[in-house]
């Protein structure tokens, strides 16, 4: 039996919402294929909350509760919980992990302000074996519930740091990282397969002046009857070439 | 001087309210941009709703209000709205001239019911010149202001339709017409250049079982970290190499 979580005064109901609202030290993963695959994958929630008709194999160190099926429905961000959440530390700024590797591309994004697109371009880091995602300016944060949806989870897989715009320019400096911007009035020319950071921009600024003596300007060909491409479709494109030249040219490892 | 929109009762804002709810007869373009992109490709709104303060040409034939604040507020759907709705009348279904082209792929989407992602793949139907978009199921409505505003007024200028999964069957086999499905357990090959249906399933279940026996499944390469990808994502890098196959085979126009 686990113990109830039933009343809006319990203080792990609270924890479970403030992690919910600001995710600045713990975060909250909803439904249950998110929370089974991240615990299939190896990660340990710190509580899991759970209305009684949910199954869930949760592992010995974490904390489970029972949840009445009106503080689920108060939690819910969406329907695709379905009364399940769990509790997870909040993964610390990985910019070693990020740097540790030359073989692929490092991701950076520059006040991408929707957390649908953040979450999405998380989950093609992923998806197509990024370093990982720095996050320059004022970003949507990827640890907060709907990013967390876009990413299908992969928030807690893919290294993710924050930055600032000089620490970008000198990193790329100093390591001998191929700067490109995407931007639809660059050249049309293939994406880097590694040892690059590959930058987006804001949804309507696109990316910032500041940038343009140091990045070289890429863009992705297109019909024309269209500015500009949403930013994640942008970088689907972007980084499954990327992933794909590093396929024929052998510097996958 | 334009009139005044001042009232909820006023018949003019219940008409463009109902176009945002309902969007079956008429719909609603939100936001100074995308009204202004859509009045420059030619489009003539029924009415145009702004702000006293917001600056727009407006052609003769379409109607002017000046919208009050508070019915502004009331009517956005996000910031961006920016004291700015325009009328038109809601496109048609453009099956015929879907099917006049030959020289591209037929984008078709069963179930996708994130009308994010569907604005997101008519805004890509037109970035990559598909022929149109077919939908099946119960789609998102591309028509209401979550889809145009992710399509950035696209849906204005992409033919679509909608059709039943057995018309779609009918069509492909009248027409000689491939039929690929977007399926991560498909085979790796390349999408097809033209004379093709692309199509793509639901965000959660896929491509539904009556297609396979007639649908060859395709998949896009990946690192296999994630189990699938976004179906936006997924029709972005799919559309873009059939975008650029055509550019290098001559079967662009």
């Amino acid at each position: 039996m686990s113990p109830q979580l039933s009343t809006r005064r319990n203080p792990w109901f609270r924890r479970f919402r403030d992690a919910l609202l600001h995710h600045d030290q713990e975060i909250v993963l909803e439904g249950p294929k998110m929370v089974r695959d991240a615990i299939a994958a190896g990660w340990a929630p710190i509580a899991v909350a759970a209305t009684a008709d949910v199954n869930l194999d949760v592992p010995g160190r974490s904390k489970r509760f029972e949840l009445s099926p009106e503080l689920a429905r108060s939690l819910a961000d969406t329907d695709e919980s379905q009364g399940v959440f769990a509790l997870f530390q909040r993964p610390s700024a990985a910019l070693d992990a990020i740097l540790a590797r030359r073989d692929s591309v490092i991701i950076a994004l520059d006040e991408v302000q929707d957390p649908g697109n953040v979450g999405t371009i998380v989950r093609l880091a992923a998806a197509f074996d990024a370093s990982g995602v720095l996050l320059l300016g004022a970003c949507a944060d990827p640890f907060g519930p709907k990013a967390i949806r876009a990413s299908a989870g992969a928030v807690l897989a893919v290294p993710i740091a924050g930055m600032r715009r000089d620490e970008l320019l000198d990193l790329a400096r100093d390591r001998r990282l191929d700067l490109l911007a995407a931007d639809m009035k660059g050249a049309a020319e293939p994406p880097p397969a590694a040892a690059a950071i590959l930058l987006f921009g804001n949804e309507g600024a696109g990316v910032p002046a500041e940038f343009s003596a140091v990045a070289r300007s890429i863009a992705i060909p297109t019909s024309g009857r269209v500015e500009s491409l949403n930013v994640a479709a942008a970088a689907a494109i972007l980084l499954a070439q990327s992933f794909h030249l590093r396929g024929e040219t052998g510097t996958r490892p």
